[in-house]
């Protein structure tokens, strides 16, 4: 994609350790005591996230929660935001919208996230969610956050 | 709006006390002991459900968190699609959209659902979030169901 | 809904003549020397849209096209920041969410608006299109204006 | 990403030229005599369109309309559906959901599709479209469509 070029301008700020440490320590409801939910990889314009699903996060049919996967790609476009503006704890998110494509079961999801703006008030993201073991996508997210004006 | 008359024609089959059984009773992850979300309602049509937010719904800021909010719309459409069609565990959501429009504190959030279509195999449905001392619209959400051709 | 006590604060700040006269001087791309979209109806809060579609609205399978509806939900949106804000021409769409329910057949269209938050550079809106004999729902749609910081 | 694999299963089953034709043919509102919409690709598991943007596509602000993407990536996603699953006139949107990212000027607009399922119900997509010196992303969408069961 020939946007590429442009994504590579945008330059990490914060390190997958700085920013679990962070998530930890700003947000603890997120895994509650667990690791459920981290970041795995930050790159130039984007992040991969992962969850680590166990039965708290199925839904009737064994499978994968809505609200589980919903919660990934959120964390996806935080994580984006974060490692390329800063620890900014007020980021919030004004709009997702996901399509849930396939069940999956208990197990590990990656969200590979890429960041499709980064303007002076909006971030629009999205969250790409593979798993099992064809690494299939099970859902897709696009969303916008709200960046503080105090960047 | 034109459309009620039609809405009415949407007869409920189950009462508020099945469909919180069946919730308990299939969904345990919902609630994990707890009674934070909850149907409280169901008309013709449509349904109310709630979520009692505490310490562990908020996120940095002190606010609902998105995925406490996405959970609460999804069960929304849910409980419209059970209400309404019977107790089908497997309808499952293919798409949700939601717009984050206020930050909410703790307490106890209001979700007004109503059913936009309910066809043959997909229904659509719209939750409206309202909380605080003024019942302010938080949140808003539009998503699709699908539905098992069993029916 | 408990809100309106609060969307009856918003008060329009033009008429529906203004802003017809406004959308044919600054958007003739809209109708191009027609009167297919026009405003009907403002009140504090939001306004109804009316599309007449004919057959260049329609796609295969003689119903109303996609793009001719996200045009009117787009307009509803428009008309309601317009209206709320006064004649900030670069008002812009930065996210439509549209669900398609029913087909319908060439014939008047309305979009009932509703502005569910008008903040300091966010507006957020619904609009329910009705068409049809019996008046019945054939999409939805939410979406988000940016409002120019001259407000 | 590792769905490719699953994306090469996928077989196109019309070329570039009979898409075209049947758009032409099909659905002669697109165009209205013009060739402003086309195919011009088609791969296992996607496509790509394009706009040539005129005039009558600008919104107030000289940039290309809301409406105008959003019928590129609508097509795009008939595109998608028509390639691989045959000329299936009924084919319809039931959900698209778009974020506009950066204002365009008049000129021509890729949409880059995407099939990130095809169902037996349901297919979803997205397009992601570039335009300008920098073909830098201008929009995205995501997008449903209902197969008819003929298929």
């Amino acid at each position: 994609m020939d946007m590429r070029a442009n994504r590579n301008a945008l330059i990490p700020v914060m390190t997958v350790e700085e920013i679990n440490a962070f998530l930890t320590k700003e947000f603890p409801q997120l895994n509650q005591g667990s690791s459920d939910y981290m970041a795995v990889e930050i790159h130039p314009g984007g992040c991969t996230v992962r969850l680590d699903a166990s039965e708290r996060h199925l839904r009737p049919g064994n499978t994968i929660s809505g609200p589980a996967l919903f919660a990934l790609a959120d964390i996806g476009g935080y994580v984006c935001a974060l490692s390329h503006i800063g620890p900014v704890g007020l980021a919030v998110t004004t709009n997702l919208n996901i399509n849930f494509m396939r069940k999956a079961e208990a197990g590990r999801v990656e969200g590979h996230c890429r960041i499709l703006k980064l303007g002076k008030s909006l971030m629009v993201f999205d969250t790409e969610m593979v798993a099992g073991p064809d690494r299939l996508t099970i859902a897709h997210a696009t969303g916008t956050y709200s960046i503080p004006p105090s960047r």
